[in-house]
């Protein structure tokens, strides 16, 4: 069960000579949500006849040779924590059931203005933190998708849409986007404008994007923040509107970190193989035991879950505490219970947790001129059975927390299944980092 | 016509003796309302029936000697950009005419939480930035009283309530207590958490509050950073719970800035006066001609204007482009030309503006060992007649621009209206600011 729909990115070409059309290349979109729906569960609700209507707007203006942008005609769903004018906005909680916005989120207004298709709202767990929703992993209807960007993963795995908007807070694009066995692009924090999202945390909250290509990821985020920038006053990603060129690092740090002996063996050995593939073709791998300034990173980045938890709890103390003391009712216990802590923690606390990330943002950036990338595991291995719990989100909230760029590949397989391997940047330095992954991800689909 | 309300925490000790409750204090406010409303016309909403609930429970609460904070049975006038869960949040704005949100902002829900009795919605120029409101200056009511917390400054002045939340992008805080004649605190940026607040420039958006009182004023700013802090990651507001002692500062910079030539002869000679009184107790008055530093600060204050615009015009892409494109019509002619221009400034435009401000910020810094503190006017004169516009901003954008804390107080007068003197701080020094603010304000109040 693979990701079959053709890059959008690849298709215009056809969409400019007449040889396909948007209209005809979202008719394949909703065929596939007709058959595998039921299944999957991706979608919170779809807008077909806006989205026919759209579409059939790009497929003219193809015609007429003059595309609005590299993004016209392209389908996109989204995770319901957007605004957007023309569907309800439900977060998956019950305090926001039928919640209409009266406008589109920064991110789904650049989307439109550039001709995109909005497909529809993808499920999401609750607030994008807690109780998860009813979608299922389109590789194995037994398995979670992952979360919180759940519907967005899985609608791109089953080939319904070729792009979808996450966020992560701590792991919400990448683990299901490696679960589900599809590209994640979480940007550098605050690379796209964040505007009309629901808060979680100010400093960890990022918008990115879940894609069947590394084009069509990197293509849709970079016309987002062209439009409406980053989150101000972060001026937005920066870099080529089109997918930079591979380009093949000298050295990657390979990144272990400490959940490393969670890691289960046939996905070890998958990691494995692809970092032969990276030597044989010629690229230094360093690590911890071969490098000090690697060992001292892996050492700051031992507890990151607890740092990244405390800066996190304590910036949800609103809307949270409001939702708590208004709506009791309407929160999951999970969701009761974090905002609770929220006011647990101290002024104190909090600072020591943020002077502990500038720590380690520090540490990362002293190794700019010494290596071009980091690799590492997505998750430790593929999706788990289950639709209760979302996975573990360990590999993916150390990059989270240092506000640095990430991708995941989806070149590994264990058991059958999508395991991603994590590609991992600098800060701001997204455009590189996508040149590094666009070699990497050449490399490893042989 | 000045305020006459006393002070709420001034009253708080005869609310645990019983010699007053904060039900009376409510019905004092109400009736000045009733008397004065139908002129000044500060509020877009009241609620009566909720605010005196509130206030009987908090009368309760003294009766038992358990007040549950320093502001229990406060009541505050809240900004109508500032959601509240039962009461609609218009923004002056026809998009948002009728808007009910479903929740309290972060500020809204701390004085609740605090025991505050929230009084009603005040009137703002549309989105805090364009087309003006009905309100009226208090004090001669052919004048205008500022904007855009224009309700807010007029109901604390008319005496309709001690305190009131105001925001600041510009002069939004400053100029309307000035012009209104009563006190105003711009803290430092994103100390106080602006969540649940209509944006405008996430670099500059700045909630405060207005009061008959520098007691009041700090008292209410404080509690709310002390339930849900700044904006995050801003730790929040710091310093004690009741407003800092006076302390005699020994050497306060003159900022004359590029619009001294406006100042009108009354106003210059009320400030000389005033400064005379600072010298006359043994304060240093430094300025550009006496210090080489202050001299490069000013020399880099000129132009500000232009910096503050682009960054805060190309911050507002959105909402506002997206609100241009989906309601053209329900847009100020200026609202729309501002949303217009967000779209013309470019990235290099923006980050040479950022650039800018950051070098007048750590020009600002460099003096933090020379200085105790900063003295300029809060505008260049008393209102100006007429309702359609709200004032000039360049006695007061030059201190939102660099993010650090002011205060206005309302001890000159020009032709026997008020006129403010603004004295200002370094960034997140804002409780070493209110101490001296307080020593200059008892100096001057006689």
């Amino acid at each position: 069960m693979t990701h079959t729909l053709t890059s959008f990115f690849n298709s215009v070409p056809r969409f400019r000579d007449g040889g396909d059309t948007p209209r005809a290349y979202l008719e394949r979109c909703l065929e596939t949500i007709a058959a595998r729906e039921p299944d999957v569960r991706a979608f919170v609700c779809l807008d077909e006849a806006n989205a026919r209507a759209a579409a059939d707007e790009a497929t003219a203006r193809y015609r007429q040779g003059r595309p609005l942008s590299p993004i016209d005609g392209c389908p996109v769903a989204v995770k319901d924590i957007i605004e957007t004018a023309d569907l309800p906005t439900q977060m998956n909680s019950r305090i926001f059931e039928g919640w209409q916005p009266n406008r589109d989120a920064a991110c789904v207004y650049a989307l439109r203005q550039g001709g995109a298709v909005i497909l529809g709202k993808t499920v999401t767990t609750e607030f994008a933190t807690a109780a998860s929703g009813p979608t299922r992993n389109p590789n194995d209807l037994t398995r979670t998708p992952g979360g919180s960007s759940s519907g967005s993963a899985a609608a791109v795995a089953a080939g319904m849409a070729p792009v979808a908007l996450g966020t992560q807070t701590a792991g919400s694009i990448l683990r299901p986007a490696a679960y589900c066995g599809v590209h994640g692009f979480k940007p550098s924090h605050a690379a796209l404008n964040i505007g009309g999202i629901h808060p979680l945390s100010n400093s960890h909250d990022t918008l990115g994007t879940i894609a069947g290509s590394l084009a069509d990821a990197w293509v849709t985020a970079r016309y987002i923040a062209e439009l409406v920038g980053g989150t101000p006053p972060h001026p937005g990603l920066d870099g080529p509107t089109t997918l930079p060129a591979p380009e093949k690092p000298s050295t990657l740090a390979l990144l272990r970190t400490e959940a490393w002996p969670t890691v289960d063996p046939d996905t070890a050995e998958a990691f494995d193989r692809a970092l032969g593939q990276l030597r044989s073709a010629g690229v230094a791998i360093a690590d911890a035991e071969s490098d000090a300034a690697i060992a001292a990173l892996e050492t700051l980045l031992e507890g990151v879950d607890g740092v990244a938890r405390t800066i996190a709890i304590y910036e949800r103390r609103w809307p949270f505490l409001e939702y708590l003391h208004r709506y009791p009712d309407r929160l999951s216990p999970e969701a009761a219970d974090r905002s609770k802590k929220s006011a647990e923690i101290s002024r104190e606390e909090f600072l020591t947790a943020y002077r502990q990330q500038e720590a380690i943002r520090l540490q990362i950036d002293s190794l700019r001129d010494q290596v071009d990338g980091f690799v590492s595991l997505t998750a430790a291995g593929p999706a788990p059975v289950g639709l209760e719990h979302t996975g573990d989100r360990s590999f993916q909230i150390f990059w989270t927390l240092t506000g640095t760029p990430s991708f995941t590949l989806p070149r590994l397989t264990a058991g059958g299944l999508p395991v991603g391997l994590q590609v991992m940047g600098f800060r701001d330095a997204d455009a590189a980092l996508a040149g590094t992954a666009h070699w990497i991800d050449t490399l490893l689909a042989g």
